[in-house]
């Protein structure tokens, strides 16, 4: 499947996707509430059928980001080939599961799944987009158009079908990722953005359908580098905090010396890296693995 | 035991406690950072001993805020009577332990505790004093003159005793509670204010123990009024969000016929109540308890 030959392809079958983290509230209440009243969904994209799913049912029920392992790691086409044990973890099942549902991963029924994320930091209404082809660029075009305070974050260091993401089970797929907010807890502006930024990637996907898309130039947008682990002792525990002056500057540049930690003494440590624009400062999910920030680069799109 | 009497009651032991709320990262941290240096403390307080304690381990261990049941709220009197089941809750068991080894409550061998925490509200750095007497005015006095941005809570609607906090198992005690910082991740600035609101209670409590409190005059204060539920529906899901006129607004008056929620619609609610200062705007441990803010009247204490 190609989008850049001259057949079109039509896309059918939309799945939109929340509680892949189950204490992610804003995709989760979203969905709830389009189960309720799908209308909006149907006004943005009368060509294709739309579906609404929970992925990870039993997280949400326990408003827990997971059961065992994090669902959103469990798609890799390496991981769906291997047989599911009566004892597997929680997700492994969930996985399997959703990609017989929805898929299978590389011949897939669903021909794009908006999978919808918040995250504790301070990143805004983020889409991200994992392939960094005409159609990714004309959705990030069109989305930045409508929602001109949106980020496009471009996850493009690898296929789109090595991803172990959820929404890669079908032909295309992206995330909505917006932040701050709580985990458990709903932020009303957090809310309304993913409602927002979801509504117009149907919209563009039914301009998509319909051959009607406006001709966009690129915008800017930024390139997901690498992630930046917090200091630790030797026994492996941290001993720095992310600096009063980069908490919550989601995208905003860190220059070379300029203090990126604190330690327990309150001494500054220095970003010693290039210049670069962190995001997934402090997410709390992030913590206990020690991650404490992501570098992009900016990029026009 | 009264502190209104001439009869000088010295503080000899004292017992600083985190992670009775396992996600509570500040609390957590300082007494690691104190455990491997205990000076500040000495230095701070030098006529009593000081005891350090991790109050839910299993929590901290887990970063969840309880196994199976809050144990800030196990340390009633009646409670703390009952016999222990061999299927209890976990806390439940660590309750009737930490008040073996700490009380036991009402005649404890512990004078005084600080018991620390934080929320995911915008509520600064909170002291929050459980009696209306001359010992926790002054203490409340001595903390706003070295942390003018402090903000004082008296919790006074019922006696001392009676309270299920952990922190009542001493014959004296506060908590310190300071936000926002997420749950199970750390911030800077929250995890300084912690260190810096504790030291100054201790070094209240030295000056006490030495009889050479300063003459300081009533502070504006905060008196906890009551808890405001989310509207619901009929099958008890929640209607609405936090207002963003209200979000992150901790301590700043609300005034009837302003908008306190905004329904799914986006529909604004409004104060019906009397003016009023509310706290713990949102906090996300109180989400699925329906609790979305407290009130509080002004006072001077």
């Amino acid at each position: 499947m190609s989008f850049t030959t001259r057949q079109h392809f039509e896309i059918k079958n939309v799945i939109i996707s929340a509680g892949t983290h189950g204490n992610e509230m804003s995709g989760i209440e979203a969905v709830a509430q389009w189960q309720n009243n799908p209308s909006p969904l149907h006004e943005a994209l009368p060509s294709a059928h739309i579906g609404l799913t929970l992925a990870n049912k039993p997280a949400v029920k326990a408003r827990v980001r997971y059961v065992d392992e994090d669902l959103n790691r469990q798609f890799s086409q390496a991981k769906l080939n291997m047989s599911v044990a009566e004892n597997a973890p929680n997700e492994v099942k969930i996985a399997h599961d959703f990609n017989a549902e929805f898929g299978p991963k590389g011949q897939s029924k669903t021909d794009f799944c908006i999978d919808i994320h918040n995250t504790t930091s301070n990143m805004g209404p983020t889409l991200i987009v994992l392939e960094n082809d005409e159609f990714n660029q004309q959705l990030a075009r069109f989305v930045k158009s409508v929602m001109p305070h949106s980020v496009i974050l471009v996850e493009d260091y690898q296929a789109f079908a090595d991803f172990g993401y959820l929404c890669t089970v079908a032909t295309k797929g992206v995330m909505v990722e917006v932040g701050p907010q709580l985990q458990g807890a709903l932020r009303a502006s957090v809310y309304q953005q993913t409602v927002d930024m979801s509504l117009a990637i149907l919209r563009f996907i039914e301009l998509y359908n319909t051959q009607t898309i406006p001709n966009l130039g690129p915008v800017q947008a930024y390139r997901f580098g690498l992630e930046v682990a917090y200091p630790t002792n030797s026994q492996k525990q941290k001993t720095a905090m992310i600096h009063p002056n980069l908490d919550g500057k989601d995208f905003a540049p860190l220059l070379p010396q300029q203090p990126c930690f604190i330690d327990f003494t309150g001494k500054d440590l220095l970003w010693e890296g290039n210049a670069s624009y962190p995001h997934f400062i402090g997410e709390a999910a992030y913590d206990h693995l020690n991650i404490a920030f992501a570098t992009a680069d900016k990029c026009l799109f």
